[in-house]
């Protein structure tokens, strides 16, 4: 943190502001210039807020905020190395990680009942996904919208685990369910609603199982690394950090805007891994195959895919989702921008 | 719904998604008209997706939604009524309403000590407030910053409003939480990153206190409704919708967008009274008086208002609380602008 | 501009740095504290970027701004003191200001032919209002709508100025017709979508009339204040600035959003007058009302409202135009509000 | 257009309503339900405002906008088939189409002299770009900026041509320099800030040479699309689409949100070829590459991309601008991804 003062600020008033600071708890280091003097404060400044500093004196001319709010989360933390996350399934360990395959998460917005679920773990599987998605619980907009089936959706989602091999990932909303979720699920999802729940990260960040935590719908990427930061800090450092698109003017054509510029930018920020969402990021199932290319080419350590045996009449998310044998097209045009990046799990196929 | 068909569809094909839609529950109204077939949807519409019907054929040039997603909220569900939300408190009943005065939340951010909370208390008293705010749980961005004294201030709470008899309102942020607030608070707040925190909505709604329910910082009017609807729904119909800010493109001046064209547009939307925070809603204590002013100009039945014995060292949110002089000043000019507009507790005071 | 180097940057580096810093004009004032070294940088910064600077060397950790990027258009520019600008008209000097009442702009969107824009004139003169606006020149999104009638509307708009004594504010697009439009209007307008078209600034700058400058409908308070200072550097310092709602995520109800937050932002960073749109800046002709009395109670030195004898068949923007009985409503209603805040120019009406 | 009337319209009303639209120039054709009555509008619609319809009557329950609102620019006017753009160069013809190798377009922000422009131009020729970029009048957020060297800057381009044997794409902010522009220019640019300046849309599409229509920060969709119709309307039908990036609610990392999701959008909307610019979509260099190799694999025609001999130097937009290197680096990933998806001009190279 940075104090400029005023030009013209008296001596008197400035050993006032460093003695103010002292009692912060902050060492003031006070840098005399020509026109001007500087205090560079050193200590806990994290949590500080810039304009209450500002409070302080109406000499202070501003208060800039040099330091990254997060550590944990931060590259740095790891000495500019950046970090994989190995989630092992019925099928062996996968990582997502910079220097691994792009993960294909698929499956259905929500568990609807076992045939499905099972029906689409094997398609999928069959396709080259390597997690089963699939929510028992839902978060609606509506109250009078389809909520999940709940606990007995976990046990489905089990069923379909034996049955396909595939790894789970199942999103939890509330602290009373992190225990039953967690005990099911080999990664466990925060949705981009609860990305503030502070209490629910929280308690996220004291189970094992790794973690994937969407973006929030207006969250900056600072908001979101706060967001990782709270389960870092609470012990799991598991954590793959999923954008499925912001909140912009425009949403006649689209439901959000995808914004892969997230991925450099958490590239220079942060060590955790990456996964896009373009079913969500877009809500058309028709735009997802040119968008999950592109994050692809972007360099994305994984993909999450909505897929459903029978989209028109699925009980949430139908627009989104592919049919099964879109999801096989998908899956070969992926093939081929990730045989190009060199981030594909076997040889390019001919399509 | 209204489903429009493409020009020149064939007989058959409408013929076949009036039976698809009749098997989703609906009854399809076929209305033909020179050159497009329309078909008005009678039935269950409200947690259907326009766009998923989409899905149903290529003929279809278009879905658009003719209903408002929410019931119990809506104004036209109390017949054009605006309803009143009535709190009794030590000092009596206070009414929240468009025919009653303007009533005042005031306090801190967060219960720091029970010294400070007892102190606000009385001065905002004073000043003419009738509900102390205070957050014992705290939804802080960062994992490192003060995350409030929890279930301990609740009872600090409690001693302010036997020391003060002002009304309490404070925060809960998990559903674990609930019963305990509920139980001290006279009314319990749903804050903005909780807007959409489904389980707590059903919780808050099942209990008997009244629901202060802020706006989402990137939630939509239909959004916030939907939330409140989650409330009601679940049996509480003593719901004030407060609007705290929305994120938008600019942030350097104030940490929100204050968007108090909501009073008007949900005056025609909903029964529910509405209230105003312009703290949260700028961020800086010195723009808090004018969006004061503005808010009751527009006809706001509330005010929600931070007030810190010392803005400098507050724990949390001290640029935007105002200082017990400034508050008393404050109160002074909202006279002024509550008695032009016929929304005051007391007549003109001279300032 | 304040430099950041990096702990442990190199004595030979930073030498380099501040010989470079020189070389593009500037006086590096060099720091050195316990950890780090800082530089503050004296010259012609204003038009530098930060983010350029960054690029010099890789031991730089950051470039932080200090300075406001515009001169002319800043409080700091007249010491403190908010400046007036006086505009004549047939009826006299009418004074845009602080210590002013609140001038009244209004008028239909565009000018449709002579006997309404005469009627319209005579009828809103006799309500209260000072200006009366219309279009000749109409920024339309379509090239199929109405586009106004140019210069022949100018001479309409002179005989209503003839026959009800108000001024003539008038907007311009193109440079090629700031001369012709100049001539006939006593404040010539900038629209929202030319907020940021350049040479019609500076084109404006250079001629005399008052000029009304309202916000781009994403444009950032700084934006803004660049876009001012593009004028007042040209010559002209008779601006006022005119907010008229921006862009934000839910346009559902509104067309945009009002953001009432810039009257007390921009009398902390400008001296320059301001005007708020309340028709422009909701869409909706019933918020009106509401809007207009919040902005006055919020300080606004002016107001710009859209009346139209028959918005119903209006040619452009008639869901957000009252008719003139609803104007002289509005009048009744604004002059308790302005009374109260003493910015009215008569006593309070009994209504 | 279709007027929804609410439940229970009196027959009368419904007579006058469609009258009324009559005398509009509307053939309202009434489709009669069991439950409501909804009017179907044979006509031009496209320049109605359906919120100004509303007004006609209170029994109208809602307007909807069933036809979009462009025709020239609409995928329906080509029955469906995208059209191609081709522009002759020095070099030989290049076209701009989804059948064709994506075109690169590569240059400085601003023509700085002319040594620096020759050698821009043969080093982006060198590796491989088709048009050479150069402002000589450049949108500068300051007045104080450097503003171009305007007309001395064309000759520049010019020479830069006849050196390099590129294409010539420049920009034009004012009505009053079109012809000079478009003497030099192969490629006439209309840049964000101008996207809705009508007057030089309209002069700009009266003109020969193809245009690049950049996408304004905050439009829709919708709106630039409309602006291309105006173009299209006046007779210049060569128009190539860019993106280069909107405003949102998190600057912190990136200048604007590159909103790649455009490229499915657009293609099933207009005919239009589409470029992206990741260099203004993002304002940082070495988020260029992950973005355009993203923009390649989502599938857009053509790139933009900033080049300065030394952007640490440049007189303008310097932080986004890759050196010589950096562009022969791009070059080479692009071709990987350019050769993957079927859109290279030659066979990949090894890198």
């Amino acid at each position: 943190m940075i104090v400029v003062m005023k030009v013209g600020s008296p001596e008197q008033e400035i050993q006032r502001i460093e003695a103010e600071l002292q009692e912060w708890g902050l060492t003031p280091e006070k840098i005399i210039g020509k026109h001007k003097v500087v205090m560079g404060l050193v200590g806990e400044t994290a949590s500080l807020d810039p304009m209450q500093l500002k409070e302080i004196s109406p000499w202070i001319e501003n208060v800039l905020r040099v330091e990254k709010p997060y550590k944990k989360t931060s590259l740095e933390y790891r000495n500019g190395e950046h970090s994989n996350v190995t989630v092992s399934t019925p099928s062996g360990d996968v990582t997502f990680g910079q220097k691994h395959p792009v993960v294909i998460i698929s499956g259905p917005c929500s568990v609807e009942n076992e045939e499905m679920i099972v029906e689409t773990a094997k398609a999928v599987k069959a396709a080259g996904a390597s997690f089963l998605r699939g929510g028992a619980y839902k978060p609606r907009t509506s109250p009078y919208s389809f909520q999940g089936h709940g606990e007995s959706a976990l046990e489905l989602l089990a069923a379909a685990r034996d049955a396909s091999g595939l790894g789970i990932i199942t999103e939890v909303m509330d602290t009373a369910d992190v225990d039953k979720v967690s005990e099911v699920a080999d990664i466990v999802q925060v949705g981009a609603r609860n990305m503030q729940n502070f209490p629910l990260l929280k308690k996220i960040g004291a189970q094992d199982k790794p973690v994937f935590l969407k973006r929030g719908m207006s969250a900056t990427i600072d908001d979101w690394l706060m967001a990782a930061e709270y389960i870092l800090a609470a012990g799991n450092s598991n954590v793959i950090l999923c954008e499925r698109g912001i909140r912009t003017f425009d949403r006649k054509y689209v439901r959000n805007t995808i914004d892969l510029a997230v991925i450099p930018v958490l590239r220079s920020l942060t060590h955790l891994p990456i996964a896009i969402d373009p079913s969500h990021g877009t809500g058309v199932a028709s735009y997802v195959l040119p968008m999950a290319k592109a994050a692809i080419a972007a360099g994305t350590d994984s993909l999450m895919i909505e897929v459903h045996p029978n989209p028109a009449k699925a009980l949430s998310d139908g627009p989104q989702s592919l049919t099964f044998d879109a999801f096989n097209h998908l899956m070969g045009e992926l093939s081929v921008v990730g045989n190009a990046v060199g981030r594909w799990w076997k040889p390019r196929v001919t399509i």
